[in-house]
């Protein structure tokens, strides 16, 4: 076993033992214990901004953009950002021991199915220092443990935060090791945890199309991936042409960056001649790149030709691209074919064409009349957010708390045997 | 890329088409499909024990035991009965298209989460040929397609049952790829629909230890694991004795074959002299073979020693561990550690000791004063069963249709967008 193995090997096993304990606390203990861990966030600030400040000199002295350097840099009110998210997970609905169905047999047995935790969540990511603190307080919440590992530009910031989140376990009995931060960030911590069976419940990769690879090509353990979303509007023959080009604008343009941006934009024939025209000057005015099939072009002379990979491409960025379709059964048919089955709208006055397209596209959120952007936990009303899942098991679209959790049967009798 | 993983892929992809036209087919086609099979296995009866004879002819000339030959072994009246199992599937009520929830946001949103087939489901079993047209049925049920690769000796049996639910489905003018049964058992099947990410939506490995590792560490998509099944029951100071008896009986005898019977007993101390001689005496009248801590065998001369070994172990057969115990801590620290959080019981009058039991025991299901027998799919209400999961995430304890299911979020609107 080699040396980094052994040392994760330690920390998730110590890890689990602490997911046990904060399984079997009460809700009150873990509420207590988010609230003790955002005040000693605030009353860390000047230890975490020192050790932010490692990171971006660091960061610098590697050359990362000044995008890349803003996004791992904290001041006094993102920090209080994160203590005050920390404190509104406190305050969520507790899911664990919540019973979701009950029922008796003829024999009389009582059958009860509770919710429990998933144990220990093994959570890897690569984006801002935000997002240790986000994952140990809903895995808390949820009654679990968990085992961070995060982009090596932010480690420093991570520790610092980490140990503040572990000042609130203590504060209220819990084990420090139920929320672990890996203290190193080498490629071969993820298969090493993926390789803990028995002691890892669950891996979830937030990040990149190389980190979700590495995760799935390793874990032995259950992973629910964070991966693409390559999201459409389809702008039906029947659609509000207002409505369909605000939509669009927001899918597009008001945070390019999200998973649940949209890519393409698919437009009936029929109305693409009065259309068309109209949002190609509205996303210039944005600019935002158009990539456009032939059709698309006559109308916006503007569009750089779409290739075949521009259809399958997550672009992140203010780039769009759009073509003309024939009707409901193509725009179905480029969906289904080329999109991530993550988010995709319709935009259409008619009900049966709508009910049609809910039915027919095969992705975690449909949308009719409204932007692919609320794709959200937040947005959805489940409060907080772990991501969302693009696979189909246990978790599909917004996780929330819920989704943390798995559950029991308890099964009461008097006696009964089977016959 | 080799030639079976070619083939596979090629059957593989044929099914995921099919599983799309199953899934957008109505509950009143897979229903009528499903009694159209049952109708065609009737009617192919010939056809289909003349297979079976084939499989079995082959089975005595590689010297299988008696008990082996005898699972593999069909008759008319076991062949009405997989066909009238697969009746009873196509009258259980469908889950696809369920709402589970529905609720409307501030903006206006109004989300619905509804109920959608998983895809396409790989189920890799060993066991009798029943399986074939079961797992086929459940599946088409749930609006799913399925690849099957199921066990040598069966395979003959195997190919004539899936030719007959392939007239049922054409009947309706479903695809017969809807249930494929791969017309080769080679080992590298395993790794091979193990390695079908985007096309293959699960597998789910039905068998024992060896073929459970192989499908977990090859499988590059999400596996639903059936695996051992290592049951306690623990009889505290305060049981009714009697019951404990007959409930230890039961667990372990009635079928020591199946995962959810009993492997070990804990009994505590204080009623260790009243209560060991009379369960020794009756589990020797049903020829259980007794292995025993040092003051079980004080108790019960004739036990053999239980090693370290042996308490955790699936014996799948008439031996059972016996352990005298301090009480219910030590019970629960038993069960905890050499346990498989399957299934576990305990027997007592007094409550209190039974919810913190089944607080703590961290199992798929947990049992006060009835049989660890009972975790099954026809036994919950579920109507028939997948199997029995062992694992924590979209699916644990008895596995019905609903868990073949996933959901999509429906999100209407009248032109909301993200601000």
């Amino acid at each position: 076993m080699s040396e980094l193995l052994t040392t994760v090997t330690a920390l998730a096993v110590a890890a689990k033992k602490a997911a046990r304990e904060v399984a079997l606390a009460s809700s009150e203990k873990r509420t207590q214990a988010l609230l003790a861990a955002a005040q000693a966030i605030r009353a860390d600030a000047e230890k975490i901004l020192a050790a932010n400040a490692q990171d971006l000199a660091a960061a610098r002295l590697k050359g990362l953009t000044e995008a890349m350097v803003d996004r791992l840099r904290l001041d006094g009110s993102r920090l209080e950002a994160i203590a005050s998210a920390c404190e509104d997970v406190a305050r969520l609905p507790d899911p664990v021991g919540e019973i979701t169905e009950s029922w008796s047999r003829p024999n009389g047995l009582k059958i009860v199915r509770r919710r429990v935790p998933l144990g220990l969540v093994a959570i890897i990511f690569e984006s801002r220092p935000n997002v240790t603190i986000d994952a140990a307080a809903l895995c808390l919440k949820s009654g679990n443990a968990c085992i961070l590992r995060g982009g090596s530009e932010a480690l420093q910031t991570n520790l610092a935060l980490a140990q503040s989140f572990s000042t609130g376990l203590k504060a209220l009995g819990l084990p420090a090791a139920a929320a672990t931060l890996l203290p190193f960030t080498d490629r071969e911590a993820v298969p090493a945890l993926g390789s803990l069976r028995g002691i890892v419940d669950i891996i979830i990769p937030r990040g990149g199309p190389g980190l979700i690879e590495a995760v799935v090509q390793s874990a032995r353990v259950p992973v629910i991936k964070h991966d693409a979303g390559i999201c459409h509007v389809y702008v039906h023959a029947q659609a509000d042409l207002k409505m369909a080009q605000e939509i669009i604008l927001n899918a597009k343009c008001q945070r390019p960056s999200a998973c649940n941006a949209a890519e393409t934009v698919l437009v009936d024939a029929a109305i693409a001649p009065q259309f068309l025209p109209q949002l190609g000057t509205a996303l210039l005015a944005k600019n935002t790149e158009i990539r456009g099939c032939p059709i698309t072009r006559q109308y916006i002379p503007s569009a750089r030709v779409a290739t075949e990979q521009d259809w399958q491409t997550e672009h992140l960025a203010l780039i769009l691209n759009v073509k003309v379709v024939s009707g409901l059964d193509e725009a179905i048919k480029h969906i289904e074919s080329l999109g991530s089955h993550h988010s995709d709208a319709i935009i259409t006055a008619d009900e049966n064409v709508a009910r049609t397209f809910l039915a027919q596209i095969d992705s975690a959120c449909v949308y009719w009349n409204a932007s692919t952007r609320f794709t959200d936990g937040g947005e959805f009303g489940f409060g907080a957010e772990v991501g969302i899942s693009t696979d189909r098991l246990h978790a599909r679209g917004p996780m929330g708390l819920r989704e943390l959790t798995t559950w029991k049967f308890e099964v009461i009798g008097t006696g009964q045997i089977r016959s």
